[in-house]
């Protein structure tokens, strides 16, 4: 800080640090140590109620003299009064060091005194030098729409600031460290909303976080044996540990689809990197002890001895305890199509993976004979929705406007559910199939929940309703920019936001269903031309892409292949190739 | 209290009053102010949360000397501590008065003083005579079994107790009033398992029941609209206003038969006391405001144009949220049905009552292709419950066993539910229909709640199965006597023992399926007979019933007939006949 006065006055600066800090009113510090070396040199150690350590040291220099430190409690506290001239200048320099019994560098043996040579320039050059990389790495830029280019690049920066490096104990939490609501869980918004930005921008990066999953595999067990079953059955809200700590019952017994979303990440950061040995080493015991807790929480029917999944929720929440529901029985065959692959791989014994591949191969998506897949059975029996009478304020929630008796009877959908199977699996259904059920299921949706807007937004650029894409695009772009950040960031959201660029309108086909990099691009009139770059398996690129020429540039060194719109054509390493549509 | 000695000794006697009373742990006292007037004259008055006032005030009198009082925030404490030489005789009296803001006779100006003349012995004269007159009123003889006897005994020792003379401001708490356990909350109990008991024996005390739902249609009114319905929708657990406090959404929000079943309530005391004109009069609102509420919540089926109720719970709270449950539905129809005749009495539009017509005539009962009434839709399709496997302990129920997931995914019931209602409308089922849900839904049954035994002893006895007919009564008996009384009575199990020996082993049919008292008994081999006094419409008799004769006597004045296995006879007053089995 500097200070300079036309007029000579004084000037009473004050800084110091305050350890009365509470999540959702709850105080987690068991321990609250203030200390002072000097007037100008103090801290702060905390003990956490679950025995970590956090130390902040701090130590102020500069030309205020007269400093004076007070402690109390909890806090810490320097303050100096002093007279300034006219004309002179006075700098205060204020420098913090935090370690904590949790870095993975230990940092025990380091102190404010390393830094003691190096200049705040300097310091903050090492601090750009890593967000310039992050941001070489991830940025996307939209030609032609400064609101777009500024909306993605904040969700960008929320991606990029609330992930931990190198750090697999946590994943990133609802609100992205930014906010109190939910605790700072984790919920399946790892998988389908974040892994794939990082996976495609900072594949170390996305290493942490399937490996959080990994790491919190002693969680899952004894969530499932809380729940009386084998195996693993992982958290709709997991804390760091893995357990589930979900305070409403509804989702927390009936949400299981999270148990089989983690397989689907572990799956999609194999292939998506090429590292798929990690699914038969590291992720192996995740996929085979998930496998156990499916194969004792499928039922079968008793008349048509067919497996069956009763009593779940899926993506849509409003639909509280239903039976074989679309989005997770296509997650569960998925799943246990994956066991069944590690288990053969693994000399597991064949009749081990046989009834994992005939579960998967039976348990129902049903479908009526219209050719609609339901999202659940009795679906199309349920209530109407009435929005036009009931949904009287649609700035706000339809679940805000009436009962959640209300909601549970009725067609009314919270987000995707169906769909966003379709989207993630977008080669095992028809244009026709997913034409249908947008027709059914969009007049129904509420998309009461931060997560629906950019899915909406990537399955109607795959229909070509690209106004209708771009409409669902700006929600989602607008939901924390424009007001809903007030608890946090929606992450999730951010990382939807980054998803419709790259998987809508760049096109980029799901790794687990393309061996090939390819994009099926369709770029909406509101933008000249997105450039972004990609990992994919090993290979670095960067595209370009308008609405008449794509062209994709190699970083690597090793040749590839990339498909456009079924033109595919070899890139040599460090050269670049153009498609013209 | 009385003290005498044989040797010389010192005691210390001390009593008082301490208003640190808690529900819960929950203070419901705003205020509490101790008084003293004199060392042996003191008391304590308290103003509630809710404002209202209770005043205890006492007085001892007798030889002890040298009393003291003391006084602290919350308690007020007389002592005296005396030398009682051997031989002497140390009389000690304490005579207390209450009196409440709640009081119906108002005794504002009443005290100690106006009991002073009044003996302990001409004092306990006085509520033995109230006791007396209770016990004649209602008490069954069971000759031939002690245990029944003494069980019986206990029963209706708790409803006598329970039951608040002339105040229609409260019902009978599900804990009858002798628990903290849902917080002095009323459920269907009163209607269900309490109503036939008063009605029976003392119809003045039934009808404070029934008036409490009546003045508490306020509170009904209040709680559909916040569920966003016009009309009346009753609470699960009410409070004395009638609103909603339950604090666990799936039944606050799901188990809206109540809202029938105090209709059913209402037409069951005016047909039981022959007061046809209560419905037309006083309780015409509550049936017609709650008529209201359902034609709003029933759907109509998009597809077949059928009403429907989706979203319920049962009486089987292991099924949260059930679309035509069985017994919902039933009662639903019975509703409309009364609400029907009426609107048509007080000449309502047509198009109002044809409605309430059409709808309880469309409104489904599911039956199988084979004669089974379903509980609900899917319910066979539902996850075996699989006993064998998960029940280790039965002495505990199952619920404790297994997590509530899969009881709500699996066949198991916590209580008669299809049965239930078959129980309440004999005349609207065949035997056959009874035999086969008796077949299909008992191996599923828990027995988990406490009222389900009862009905089904009552329900085994119509199906000539007396051996299970007992053994589930002499369950229902033990419920509170071998140690399930820690919590409270269970008041509505307590009512349920009565039901058994009338409507089970007297055979009684229900005052709404039939005009004429009568009987079809079943005497277990385990009783010689059973006596008990009745009140039907305008008459009162006393039956007694054993294996081969069934005796009944006409204590009114009023010549009556009376039907025993479809024998009619005429009894004229004061009277007795036989009819011989």
């Amino acid at each position: 800080m500097t200070l300079e006065t036309e007029n000579s006055t004084e000037v009473e600066v004050k800084t110091g640090i305050d350890a009365d800090v509470r999540t959702n009113g709850y105080k987690h510090f068991a321990e609250i140590s203030p200390f002072e070396n000097s007037s100008k040199e103090f801290g702060i150690e905390v003990l956490s109620d679950v025995g970590d350590k956090i130390s902040i040291q701090t130590r102020l220099s500069g030309s205020i003299k007269d400093w004076i430190c007070e402690t109390s409690a909890e806090t810490v506290f320097s303050k100096g009064r002093i007279q300034i001239d006219a004309g002179e200048k006075l700098v205060v320099e204020k420098r913090s060091f935090v370690k904590t019994s949790r870095d993975l560098v230990s940092s025990s043996d380091n102190d404010l005194r390393d830094i003691e040579k190096l200049s705040f320039e300097e310091l903050l050059g090492e601090n750009n030098k890593v967000w310039e990389k992050r941001w070489e790495d991830s940025d996307v830029v939209l030609n032609g729409n400064n609101y777009a280019q500024r909306a993605l690049r904040v969700s960008l920066y929320h991606l990029l600031r609330a992930h931990v490096p190198n750090d697999s104990r946590v994943a990133i939490d609802a609100k992205g460290y930014a906010g109190e609501a939910y605790w700072g869980r984790f919920f399946w918004d790892t998988e389908m909303y974040l892994l794939p930005f990082f996976t495609a921008t900072a594949p170390e990066k996305a290493r942490t976080l399937v490996d959080f999953r990994v790491q919190s595999l002693e969680g899952a067990k004894q969530n499932a044996k809380r729940y009386g079953y084998n195996g693993a059955r992982y958290a709709w809200e997991s804390d760091s540990q893995g357990i589930d700590c979900c305070p409403n019952w509804q989702y927390g017994d009936h949400e299981v689809h999270i148990t089989a979303d983690v397989v689907y990440g572990l799956s999609y950061f194999a292939h998506a990197t090429g590292d798929l040995d990690y699914l038969k080493d590291k992720a192996s015991e995740v996929i085979l002890e998930t496998a156990k807790y499916w194969m004792e929480r499928i039922d079968i029917n008793t008349k048509t001895k067919q497996p069956v999944l009763l009593g779940v929720m899926g993506p849509d929440e409003y639909k509280a305890i239903s039976n074989n529901n679309f989005y997770t029985n296509l997650m569960v065959k998925f799943a246990l199509e994956t066991a069944a692959s590690i288990a053969k791989e693994k000399k597991a014994p064949e009749s081990e993976w046989r009834a994992y591949e005939k579960t998967a191969e039976m348990l129902p998506l049903l479908k009526r004979e219209d050719g609609l897949y339901l999202q659940c059975e009795g679906f199309d029996d349920l209530a109407e929705p009435q929005f036009e009478v009931l949904w009287k304020d649609r700035s706000k929630p339809f679940a805000a406007q009436v009962s959640q008796e209300r909601l549970y009877r009725s067609k009314c959908l919270k987000q995707a559910d169906v769909l966003m199977a379709m989207y993630l699996f977008p080669s095992r259904f028809s244009n026709e199939e997913l034409q249908k059920a947008w027709d059914y299921y969009l007049p129904y949706t509420t998309h009461d929940s931060s997560l629906s807007t950019a899915i909406h937004a990537i399955l109607a650029c795959r229909l070509g309703k690209m106004d209708e894409s771009w409409k669902f695009w700006m929600t989602s772009c607008g939901i924390d920019l424009d007001g809903g950040a007030a608890e946090g960031i929606h992450i999730a959201g951010a990382g939807g936001n980054w998803l419709v660029v790259v998987f809508g309108y760049a096109g980029l086909l799901s790794p687990l269903e393309s061996e090939t990099l390819t994009f099926n691009p369709r770029i909406p009139e509101q933008l000249q031309s997105i450039e972004f770059p990609l990992c994919w398996r090993n290979a670095k690129v960067r595209g370009k892409m308008s609405k008449n020429i794509v062209r994709i540039e190699n970083k690597g060194e090793t040749e590839i292949d990339v498909t456009v719109w079924t033109k595919t054509k070899s890139i040599k390493g460090a050269e670049a190739i153009s498609w013209e549509l």
